[in-house]
């Protein structure tokens, strides 16, 4: 059986465009119960400016509060070097730093070009590993940019072969706003794949356009040995129009697992979590899994 | 560009679960809706017990509505031959007829065992075939059994060799519930091509598990060459607890399109004729380009 890590951002990816405030009590009961169900790689928070982003203005109090676990590697991702000093003040075990394929969406974003952005990623991954922390590098709107539209391949390999300079411990590919589909992702995927080897790719898809699955299953066949989902299919970017959740955790467990690959995961917890974070942010989640259930019905 | 053959459904398998009948009208407004969008081949409806699938009842009304195109193939799906018999009363293009991949779903569905249900399909495409109409087996749960759970791949290779001895223009594989995974689409799918070639295979999912579009691209890369979707995703069976709606259309044309894949539709008025089934239907339908839109914005 096969083995994909992977790493729930629930927490923050799936958080931070809720407008409800959600209670640290209740952040830190849904990092206790991904890890109850096999969840071993957490994005917990984001250091951002509070102003730009409320729902993570309490990223502090939720790392104070982490469950004490060895076996958990705990990330908080930030978008300049004032959040990575910000994180480094914490226990956090990984700094995630975030460069943006283009320009206009990285202006959005973090008020930056996109090589400026590259290189502020590169400088805080050199920042984190001074300071003895892990540290990796997301390159946001890999596929496609809700400003620009297409972006070209070429870019996305040369920007993963310039941040590995830096010795992240890995280069995420991110569709930020979920308009990928499973041939180009597959084709991106192992171009990168090749270029940073063994740097390992991570994948990070929105289920924008319903291709989310598509796309994880592209990418595993890729190469790509790190999978992001978020419980619910919580999430959504502020900064990128039209961008919908997260592909999710339980929908992403059962791709695994029904394929004969390890996660880790406990399907059924984490269709638990994905009702109980329902309630919590008081809608129905996008995620499919909770609604039916697992298959065949006795796992 | 790969040429891809697209069959509509939602007139049939997209509205059979509905409570609210719908229109004669409103059916013939969908029909006409889907050839604008492009559709050439809609299954339009299913000549069964109106006392089972009571919005199916008005069959003969909306056959005899159909826009008179020589270009548009109209399927009627059959489940034995009285509906065989029925349909062949009309000017119906083409029946469909129905087999079943395990004995407890065939017997839930149509009161047969497996075999039963596939001797009966080869006896309903002979029937057709002599009558002068086009005709075509599709082999229900053919990638897991809400009763019985998995399903042996080897059956239904045996089950399509069999079927296609009866001379079908097609052999369609379902995932009735929405169980399967694309790893065991591709493998299977690849299996009955090479069994049953020069015939096509034709698929046909359902996206109750997320992994719908994943199914479609999977079984594309294995040598599928028509596939089934529903406008806005609606359907569902009602012998198959826990079955969602199909695929939906627009969602599959914006995954074929942004593939290099020409199926002949169009994404623009598919997403227009989604909104429109929604009201008529009177619920937000699942199909996802409805809410966001096609990538580039324009296209």
């Amino acid at each position: 059986m096969g083995r994909i890590e992977f790493v729930e951002v629930s927490p923050r990816d799936g958080l931070q465009n809720e407008a409800k405030i959600i209670s640290v009590d209740d952040k830190v009961a849904l990092i206790e119960r991904a890890i109850a169900a096999g969840v071993r790689r957490i994005e917990v928070a984001s250091f951002v400016d509070p102003r730009r982003v409320p729902q993570m203005a309490d990223a502090e109090a939720v790392v104070a509060r982490l469950p004490d676990r060895d076996d958990v590697v705990y990330i908080g991702l930030v978008m300049n070097k004032r959040g990575a000093l910000r994180a480094l003040e914490t226990r956090i075990d990984e700094i995630g730093a975030v460069c943006v394929a283009t320009d206009r969406f990285a202006n959005a974003n973090q008020g930056q070009t996109s090589l400026e952005s590259l290189e502020m990623a590169k400088d805080v991954v050199r920042l984190a590993k001074s300071a003895g922390r892990r540290a990796q590098i997301t390159i946001g709107a890999s596929f496609g940019c809700p400003f620009e539209g297409e972006v070209d391949p070429d870019h996305i390999v040369a920007m993963a072969r310039s941040a590995v300079e830096a010795g992240p411990l890995e280069i995420a590919l991110a569709d930020t706003i979920g308009v990928g589909v499973p041939g180009e992702i597959e084709a991106l995927v192992s171009r990168v794949v090749a270029a940073i080897a063994p740097v390992p790719v991570r994948v990070h898809f929105h289920d924008t356009r319903n291709t989310g699955i598509a796309n994880v299953w592209a990418a595993i066949n890729a190469g790509a040995s790190v999978v992001d989902a978020s419980i619910g299919g919580l999430g959504g970017c502020p900064f990128a129009p039209g961008a919908a959740g997260n592909v999710a955790s339980e929908d992403v467990a059962y791709l695994l697992d029904r394929s004969g690959l390890d996660a880790g995961l406990d399907l059924d917890r984490l269709i638990d979590t994905s009702k109980w974070l329902g309630g919590v942010i008081g809608r129905q989640l996008p995620g499919m899994l909770s609604r039916v259930g697992r298959f065949p019905a006795v796992g």
